[in-house]
């Protein structure tokens, strides 16, 4: 029986995530695997669990097995509201902070609308544009924001231009953004750190383009160096819905996050939630709620900051000791990520099945970019692997890339 | 600010639940509520989720809090895979059934593409047909499944000339029909339940207009009368996807359903669940396949089908009792819900403001038809009531209906 004819005309924009199909074929504890973006088991309050689970239970009783509200239970929306200081009517529960960003992309684009993005972008976020058909442009110049200057001159006049990825072959005439998404703390695949200038930018070009602005910002509590940047949403929250995520600071098991934004937005961001899960899953809400105002959320969030700088430095300091001449790396300040730039002759799509071959996995940089470029980059992650793992996996990689470049 | 010109173009055509906007402004305690759709409380095991969790944490450990697999964790997959005698490849496990729905219309339906289902239809499954603007035709003719025949011969002519709910002002040569939605185990609002020979002619149907099945099984393990028919399913597995739930024999709040169905629709499924929210709440699943896999779900929901069947005959004893005559309803073998047919003079909408005054609640029938006809029908839940409430709430009910009828 032939199902093709059955397909909506979304389908063929579907694309497979490169690092869940690593997932599916591969055991990364049995290789050194620098692949995913998992939290660090070590990091989970797995010990806290029962005790938060009966006191779920003997506080709520029945209604924490009952559907809740569509926009969260009241509690946890309170905690959420009085933790980042907004009104609580400006807060909804999604369930995992993907539901968020495919909401956003669901209420607010059409197919071939444009969404400005960084470059690199994330990559579970640029899946979701293109299932809606977006099209995705980059907001900085080929550099990224390592280039220092965003190029928003450029940027406009690319938009305009339907010059995609600087290439010039889109359509021409392509209406102004939807809106720019960007990961401002840590950004993922990247590391970096968006400055206040870059930020106030953003913010001015938004104004400017009169679009919305998607500050997504999973990582944002996991600083290990460096004065946190005021965020997006605080210099224009008129137009920015920002995405949390319980992921990296409670467990992704949980599947919880949130979005903070106007409240005109969040009331169709509402009735569109009622069509894809009715209300997010209501037990978890409650663990959420009592993991986060008993303060036990803040306690294990220092110790996973301790845990994750210690293994931030650690991956440079093997860099430094490991890496050839010519190979070059970002110093995030916080999140999970750090990114290689290898010498050109270096194809890291290439490189990829001998490598896990010989028991190391990492992500092609080249995922991240809308156009496929940028093959000679890669993704690293210091969060997920095994401590006594790193040195192993950095020398192998390290060796792996020498035999190439030199 | 001016918010409007955000949107997407699928926006003006969401619906807002009118179950779950009542649930926003009443206190359903205070009241004799046969409004929702909610399990009875009663019923949930509060009792075994302790010692389920500890089981899981203990078995699972810190597996339990990470991300998981898309299609779902295999240990879940395989008992859903066992119970229903089908390859573990042919499972998807959902965050509720709710999203089942959403992403099979998201997948295989276009805007303005034709869905046909029975009229009056589950109000979540019309909710996401509009939101992703389709049209939906009625299955059957103008009596429902209590016609007795469904008009197969007629419904195609209805599609061949954009004949909407027999208005015949929709519009002309509608491309043929992407899928038939149907719940054939205690339909959700009408309670009924179709015969082998109405699943055999929409089988028949299915097959001769080159459509594929959504089989929407949320009730079918509560039945409490009378002999299980055949599935769809096993009547047509090459074109049918089965959707199942947890939140009636297990909870709600945990969000968790099943897809069952050919595995080259659920390969996209799958992709688009990347973007939708990774994967299923983890901790949420693995609880459920303790529960399944322990046998306590199979014990619990015994003693499920025994409160239900004397709250279904309870209530059937009392509408005997008070209804006036021109009242009839339908008498549900399972499930939670029957259908009222009041005198004509009786309108349900205009009616619902005096009845939640005076304490009743209740969901109009028109709200459940596309067209929003049938105004003296109702739709009453006997799940969720206190059984202490049900008599006072009938009593009530019958007299408001009285005061206009007669």
């Amino acid at each position: 029986m032939d199902y093709s004819k059955f397909f909506s005309a979304d389908v063929p924009s579907f694309l497979r995530s490169p690092v869940r199909e690593i997932f599916r074929k591969v055991d990364l504890n049995a290789i050194c695997s620098f692949a995913g973006g998992y939290p660090a088991a070590c990091t989970f309050p797995l010990a806290d669990i029962p005790g938060l689970a009966e006191k779920v239970l003997s506080k709520y009783g029945t209604k924490a097995l009952q559907y809740g509200a569509t926009q969260g239970v009241p509690e946890l929306r309170e905690l959420i509201a009085s933790r980042y200081g907004v009104p609580v009517s400006q807060v909804q529960i999604t369930t995992s902070s993907q539901q968020g960003i495919d909401v956003c992309t669901r209420v607010f684009v059409n197919p071939g609308e444009v969404i400005l993005a960084n470059n690199p972008v994330y990559l579970g976020a640029l899946q979701s544009f293109r299932a809606y058909r977006a099209l995705v442009l980059p907001l900085f110049g080929p550099g990224g924001i390592s280039d220092g200057t965003p190029a928003p001159g450029k940027m406009a006049h690319n938009v305009a231009e339907g010059n995609i990825d600087g290439r010039g072959d889109g359509p021409k005439n392509t209406p102004g953004p939807k809106f720019i998404y960007v990961i401002p703390d840590f950004n993922n695949p990247s590391g970096e750190t968006m400055s206040l200038r870059e930020r106030e930018e953003i913010v001015r070009l938004a104004r400017e383009l009169d679009c919305l602005i998607v500050e997504d910002s999973p990582y944002r509590e996991l600083r290990y160096s460096g004065e946190p940047v005021v965020t997006i949403r605080e210099l224009a929250p008129e137009r920015t819905l920002q995405l949390g995520s319980f992921s990296k600071i409670f467990a992704p098991g949980f599947r919880l996050g949130w979005i903070i934004g106007p409240e005109q937005l969040l009331e169709q961001i509402y009735i569109c939630k009622q069509c894809l899960d009715l209300c997010p899953p209501v037990f978890d809400q409650y663990l959420a709620a009592e993991f986060l105002g008993s303060g036990l959320l803040d306690a294990n969030l220092q110790k996973t900051i301790v845990e994750y700088r210690h293994r931030r430095d650690l991956m440079v300091s093997l860099l430094e000791k490991y890496m050839p001449s010519g190979v070059s790396w970002t110093y995030p300040e916080g999140g999970l990520f750090l990114w290689l730039t290898l010498p050109s002759a270096v194809d890291t799509v290439a490189l990829y099945d001998k490598a896990l071959a010989a028991g190391v996995a990492y992500v092609a940089g080249s995922f991240f970019y809308t156009d496929g470029s940028h093959r000679n980059t890669m993704r690293l992650n210091f969060s997920f692997i095994d401590e006594a793992k790193m040195e192993p996996g950095i020398r192998l990689l390290a060796s792996l890339i020498r035999d190439i470049a030199e």
